[in-house]
C-alpha cells in the first residue's frame, strides 16, 4: 500500500505522518504501508522508513513523483493558509487552486481510483455565519479567498468522485489546535496560544471575548479522523464526499474550564479579554454544528473541553474516558 | 462605454449582441456603447458597428485583445454546453474552467471593476433536485461536470467582487428556448424542438413525459434579463451577487398549451410522448423555484406560457399582457 502525505511538513501533516510511520499501516484492518511518501518543502524530522520528498507542490517534477507510481491513499493537506492566502491571492491561487486541480488531475489518470482525502475547511462558510446553526445543507457562501478557493476544490473532488476517477472525500476542518507559538498564517492562533501560556502558567490576553463561541478540535482528534477518511468504506461514506466534521463548539470560557480540570482553578485568573473586533466577527461567533452525514459516517470530536485540552497539548492522559468510533 | 460580448456567436449572445447594436445603448439611462466587442469562434452575421473578434477564448491573444482596452460591461457567455462538456471533458474544463479563470484575471487587473455578468447555470443543482422547492438557500450540489465548473466559477467570481476587482454578478439561466433546431451539446433541445415542431404543424414525440416539469426562459426574456444584469445598480443587486433567475415552472402539457393559445387546440393532436428515463430524470422533475433574491433585483421571467411561446418564437406580440421590470 502506497500513502502520500502533502503538507507533511505542517502542523497537522507532520502528526499524521508520525501516526503512520509508526504504525506502519492505516488500521488494523488495512495492509502494511509499503511506501509512505511525505511532501513538502520542508519535512524536518521526518520518521525513518518514510520517502521524503521536499520541493513545491506546484512544481511539475514534484507532481510527477507523487504520481510515479500509483496512490491507494492521498492526504493532500499542502495548502496556504487563510491569512497567508489573503495577503498573497497569487501564492494561495497557485497553491489552493492550480497545484491541487493539478495534483487531482494526475490522482485521476491512474487506473484504479486511489482513496485522496481533501482536508478542506469551515473557511467555505463566510461571515457572518447563521445563527442557529449550520449543517450539512448550510449553504457555503465564503468571505476569504482562501474558503473560496478551497470550496472550489471540494467541487473539482466531488466531480472527480462522481466520475468514478477518483474515491474522493473532502472534510472540513475547523480550528485545529494546539498550533505551536509561532508566526504563522493563521489568523485564529489565538485559540492554540492560550493553551499553551495558561499551561505555562503565563498570563494571556485574549483577542476575542470570554464569550466567543467557535469549532474546535485537537490535531489528534484531526488525524484520527483523517485516517478514518482514509479507511472508511464507500458504503459508511455515502454519496456526499464533502461535509463538515463534528467539532466541539466552545466558548473561550468553557475551553478556560477545560484547561482549568488539568491545570487547576489558578489559570482562570491569568485570563483577561480584550476583543478585537475582526476576530470577534470572523472566529467568535460560531453557532451550533450539526454533522449528521459525518456522525452515520463514524467520525467523531473530541468529546469535552478537558478532552480537548488534553489531547491538543498531549497531555499523558484523558481526564474523561471519550471512546469515540475512531478514537 | 465598452462592452464586450464573448459567446457572441451563440444562441443567446447572438440575440445579445443584436440587441445591444441596435440600440446602441445597455438602456435609456446608460451611456452610448462606443465600442461593442463580440468575441467567439464563429461570429457569423454580426451586426454593422460591432467589432468581430473571432478566435478561441482560450487562447492567450483573445484574451489580449478583449483586456487591452478597459471594458465597461462584460458579458461572459462563451461556454461548452452540459453535454459537450461530458464527452470532452478536457475541453469544458479548458473553456468552463481555465479560460473563464484567466478572463476573470484579466478583467480583476483593470484600474475601474467592470460590470462582468456571467451566465451561470441551473446545472449547478444536482439531480435529483429537493422536490419541495429550490431557493436561494438550497445547497448546490452538480451532478454533471458542466455545472460543477459553472460552480467553480460563480465562487471565483463572487470572491472577486468581494475583493471589489470586479462588479461581478453570476446568474443562473434556466433551460433557454427556443434553440434552433439543430444537433448541438444540449441535452435539453427537446423543450425547444417541440415549439418549433407544433409551430410547424409537424408531429413531434416528446421524450419526456405530458407531466415532466422543468423551469423555461425565452430568449428574449434572457436577453432582458442579463442587460438589466448588466445595469442593475449596486444597491439593487445587494451582497449575494451569484443566484437563480425567476423562470416559468411549467409541465409539457402546460407549455404545449401555450402554444395553443397561438395556433389552436390542434397541436394537442401532434405531440405524443415516449419518455427517455435518462431525460425524464435530468430535466423533468423539476420543483417549484422561490428566487427571492432576484426578484428583488428587478430579474423577471415570462409570465405566462403562451407569453414563453410567443417570445421564444418570436411571434409578432403576445396574447397576454406582461410587464415586467424589465420588459
Amino acid at each position: 500500500m502506497r500513502v502520500v502525505i502533502t503538507g507533511a511538513g505542517g502542523f497537522v501533516g507532520s502528526a499524521l505522518l508520525q501516526r503512520l510511520a509508526t504504525s506502519g499501516r492505516l488500521s488494523p484492518n488495512t495492509p502494511q504501508i509499503s511506501e509512505l511518501v511525505a511532501v513538502d518543502s520542508v519535512v524536518s524530522g521526518g520518521p525513518e522508513g518514510a520517502v521524503i520528498l521536499e520541493g513545491d507542490i506546484r512544481d511539475a517534477s514534484v507532481q510527477q513523483r507523487i504520481a510515479e507510481k500509483p496512490c491507494d491513499v492521498i492526504f493532500h493537506l499542502a495548502a496556504v493558509p487563510g491569512g497567508a492566502a489573503a495577503r498573497d491571492y497569487d501564492l494561495g491561487w497557485s497553491v489552493n487552486v492550480e497545484a491541487t486541480a493539478a495534483l487531482f488531475a494526475a490522482v485521476a489518470a491512474q487506473d484504479n481510483p486511489a482513496r485522496l482525502v481533501f482536508s478542506s475547511s469551515i473557511g467555505v462558510f463566510g461571515v457572518p455565519l447563521p445563527k442557529d446553526r449550520v449543517d450539512d445543507a448550510t449553504l457555503p457562501l465564503p468571505t476569504m479567498s482562501y474558503g473560496a478557493q478551497k470550496l472550489m476544490m471540494e467541487i473539482l473532488l466531488a466531480d472527480y468522485a462522481r466520475r468514478g476517477l477518483i474515491d474522493g472525500i473532502a472534510v472540513r476542518l475547523p480550528g485545529i489546535i494546539a498550533r505551536p507559538r509561532q508566526p504563522g498564517g493563521h489568523l485564529s492562533a489565538y485559540m492554540s496560544d492560550i493553551l499553551h501560556a495558561l499551561a505555562a502558567g503565563e498570563k494571556f490576553t485574549c483577542p476575542v471575548s470570554r464569550t466567543a463561541a467557535s469549532w474546535f478540535m485537537s490535531r489528534r482528534r484531526c488525524v484520527d479522523n483523517l485516517v478514518h477518511a482514509a479507511t472508511a468504506s464507500a458504503e459508511a461514506l455515502g454519496d456526499r464526499r464533502c461535509f463538515n466534521l463534528p467539532a466541539l463548539h466552545l466558548t473561550m470560557d468553557e475551553l478556560v474550564e477545560g484547561v482549568v480540570e488539568h491545570f487547576g482553578p489558578s489559570v482562570r485568573d491569568l485570563v483577561d479579554y480584550a476583543p478585537d473586533a475582526t476576530l470577534e466577527a470572523q472566529f467568535g461567533a460560531y453557532p451550533p454544528i450539526e454533522t449528521a452525514i459525518a456522525d452515520a459516517a463514524g467520525f467523531v470530536h473530541d468529546g469535552a473541553a478537558a478532552d480537548l485540552v488534553s489531547r491538543a497539548l498531549d497531555l499523558e492522559s484523558t481526564k474523561t474516558a471519550n471512546t469515540g468510533a475512531v478514537a
